[in-house]
């Protein structure tokens, strides 16, 4: 699958696949996820910032960048298995504070086994210039469920 | 702060001034989450599970256990400070599907230094019966915020 | 396996087993690492130190608690399934400079799955009074080698 | 100091630094660590594998392959203080048995601050033809140790 990466009809696909089942997600669906772009190696989750996500302190809240670590973890992870996945473990460092219009994970798979693969994501903000910042790196484990 | 645990006025007040803090949160009230418990060791956030908290099989989402987690555990390490604190970084490991009625997140104190504290979270679900089942291990750092 | 924690031959047969292992390993050899306890659920590496294992500031070096935080891991989730394992991956905090006469892991299963377990370690300096301190804290996850 | 990476005396006179500093650690020295290369931006630790780096199944262990991890990440801290530095935390991901004849860490920095620099690591065996196999990848916080 990232024999190909960048071209053909596979990362298109995959995208609307990844689609597909982020819609079945309620929580993501209520924070607004949205898949946003899938190369072939890097996968792209975009959540708008809203005032429901933010913190005391106007910031989003880390809670929300950790779902979208998780996730974008997760996608990346489902491109190896082309299967049903889920995330075993992850860690996140989170680095600034995040403010501005949305927040933008991507992940990318570092290695990709039968059942298991290791993933890691950068977050970052974006303003309302399109401008964006790191604001956080996570790195996890996302386990192909099997079904036997 | 840890001196008396369990005893006392110290305890109460500061689970209410969690809970002042918690209020603030637009995130954790769409969740709603609530700080249900603080003996003077250890911290307890309680989620309901809703159907907008879960994804496709019908399990809580991670993002929800390590939303959990992270608030656990940066309440943990609030009450080392007893001041503004963010979550620096934390490790997330998923063991079991969460099912039930309400998400549980415990979070203890490990070490408290003088910016920093490390403290370990374990998230349960809890079902009808009111019978809990242990979903997931945390650990983190939680920074003081300086303000000078 | 932890059906019946601190009594019985088991914790017994399986410290001479783990002993067994430990000795086949010329890194732990190298570091003079012993296993020194197991009742049933908590495993116990212990490590003197040396002037060999310090840094240039006389503590131990990060590096040696962190083997010792991930082979007693390792041994804690080889109880669970009693035969060879492997740490997949694991995090560390570190809280304290480690100073004193030995290091001592102590770990404990968290989970244990089929192919997987989750577990912890507390990280301790002994000082020559026999005094200890926490100096590390680890979580990680440790996989059945399956072999077909 | 990562304004200029690559180019200019900044780089090697940062490099003869850190070896500096890894002569005077007695650990890495008995594991014969030296730091191999720093172009500014990547700091490069490699390890000859010798026989009592072994664990009983004729891979290097996890012990060494952490160690590796945890002290490129402090050196690729250290660039961004210019000072003393110790790790705070870090978390590492195992993906594949290490054999070859070298350990190969290579870190690099992912966010600087004043007090914290967040990096990340990946672990390469090398075999006697000189090809590189990706075995683990780490992230972690290093601190600057404040004299005050």
């Amino acid at each position: 699958m990232m024999t190909d990466p960048g071209t053909g009809p596979r990362p298109a696909a995959m995208l609307a696949l990844g689609r597909a089942v982020l819609a079945q997600q309620p929580f993501s669906t209520m924070l607004g996820a949205e898949l946003t772009a899938f190369d072939g190696s890097i996968v792209e989750l975009t959540i708008p910032i809203r005032a429901d996500l933010l913190q005391q302190n106007g910031f989003a809240r880390g809670g929300v960048l950790s779902y979208a670590a998780d996730n974008a973890l997760t996608f990346a992870g489902g491109l190896t298995f082309g299967s049903a996945v889920l995330t075993s473990e992850f860690k996140i460092n989170y680095v600034r504070p995040a403010r501005g219009v949305a927040i933008i994970a991507r992940a990318t798979l570092v290695y990709g086994g039968r059942r298991q693969a290791v993933c890691r994501a950068d977050i970052f903000t974006r303003d309302d210039a399109g401008a964006e910042v790191l604001v956080a790196v996570a790195q996890g484990t996302i386990a192909a469920i099997v079904t036997s």
